[in-house]
């Protein structure tokens, strides 16, 4: 199903098949690519219904009350939301390729880290429209300069390369969405003094789930046009 | 060490004694409550640290770089901040009396309740500095009711005595602070509309673990008055 989406009006999706899960998205989203960096990561075949959010159907608030995506139904109808909630419930449901540690510290540090990533994503949003308004953004761009000089410095303190180890985990699929988006925001200049943080994307890159679940750089500046001018295509490059 | 404070220019604590745990905490704070209602309910041996929130030792920003409470160091110098964070350690690594449900549906249920709730403790802040800037807070109050209305729905549709079944578990302990200080803020009457959220707060009250946390109404009185002339005395009542 991937592809199609749902509007308002359209009819409410049936009950999901057994043995299948179902991922709520929407193509573009940062935030429900965490849910499908897992999904793809762990191998863990699940169906995608693409929801409209300028136009969402009214189905889709008794899935998930606030209205957004991520949101995953299991066939027992059991409703997960909220990114990193989603992601750790697949984790755990599925063992295959564990993504967090077992250890109890190493998983509050990476829950520690997700919090601390959680205070950057808004500036993705603020810098970007604040420019389109004609506002002074450098205050704005010297912040995230910062919190990205933290992030490398934290690499280089542990010496790995990634943010939990030499091999990908959780923490990693959590942050880098946002990463992925730099060039469409015009931000990619923010990685020139962070050399560590620039390999550590460079590497994610490579990974063949990034790979999987990321559009090329064509297709995100198209949809970012027509998102900017509020007619956002969902179904762009299909 | 319990009711001893830190101050700036206080030295900082030698490592955490071997089988200890150690808690950094203000007697008063409803963030570190909730770590302390963890230990409590787990029957987990502790180390008191109090720190001066209003005159924070340097030292502290080591322990944790957000200097706020609560935080945990172990033995071995791990440090864990964020209290769902804490609390969530504390039950993976001590396994008496389990607080969060193993099953992964119902604790990533026990996540998104959280979740929700984080949007209520703002107005237990908002509302009483509105008040005293002389704003018109109705809106405000409305907006808590309404909150305290879904919660209230939420119990008569589950039929339970708690927020997860009939037996308190994790979320009941997370929510419970900022109820326990609605008298504080004048906010009681909040309740007059939501009779099981009421009734759930009185069973709450009778709880070992809540008695043993919580301070009398008239030492949370008395301590507010004293924060909210802007020289808070954080010995108040000992």
């Amino acid at each position: 199903t991937n592809g199609t989406y749902f509007v308002s009006g359209s009819a409410a999706p049936g009950p999901v098949p057994k043995g299948h899960i179902r991922l709520y998205s929407m193509r573009f989203c940062p935030f429900a690519q965490r849910t499908r960096l897992v999904l793809n990561a762990k191998g863990i075949k699940y169906d995608t219904i693409n929801i409209n959010l300028k136009d969402k159907p009214d189905w889709y608030f008794e899935k998930n009350p606030l209205g957004l995506v991520p949101a995953l139904e299991t066939t027992a109808g059991q409703l997960i939301y909220e990114s990193p909630i989603t992601c750790e419930y697949l984790d755990e449901v599925y063992s295959e390729k564990k993504l967090l540690p077992s250890d109890p510290f190493e998983k509050a540090q990476q829950k520690m880290m997700l919090e601390q990533f959680s205070k950057i994503t808004p500036y993705f949003y603020k810098i970007p429209t604040g420019k389109r308004n004609g506002e002074d953004v450098s205050g704005l761009v010297a912040e995230l300069k910062q919190k990205f000089s933290n992030l490398n410095e934290d690499l280089v303190n542990k010496k790995t390369k990634y943010f939990a180890g030499d091999s990908i985990t959780m923490i990693d699929y959590m942050m880098w969405p946002w990463f992925e988006r730099l060039e469409i925001f015009e931000l990619q200049h923010c990685l020139d003094e962070t050399p560590e943080l620039k390999k550590w994307t460079e590497r994610m890159l490579e990974d063949p789930t990034v790979k999987a679940t990321m559009h090329s750089m064509d297709t995100y500046k198209a949809f970012y046009k027509t998102y900017i001018e509020g007619k956002p295509n969902y179904d762009y490059g299909l």
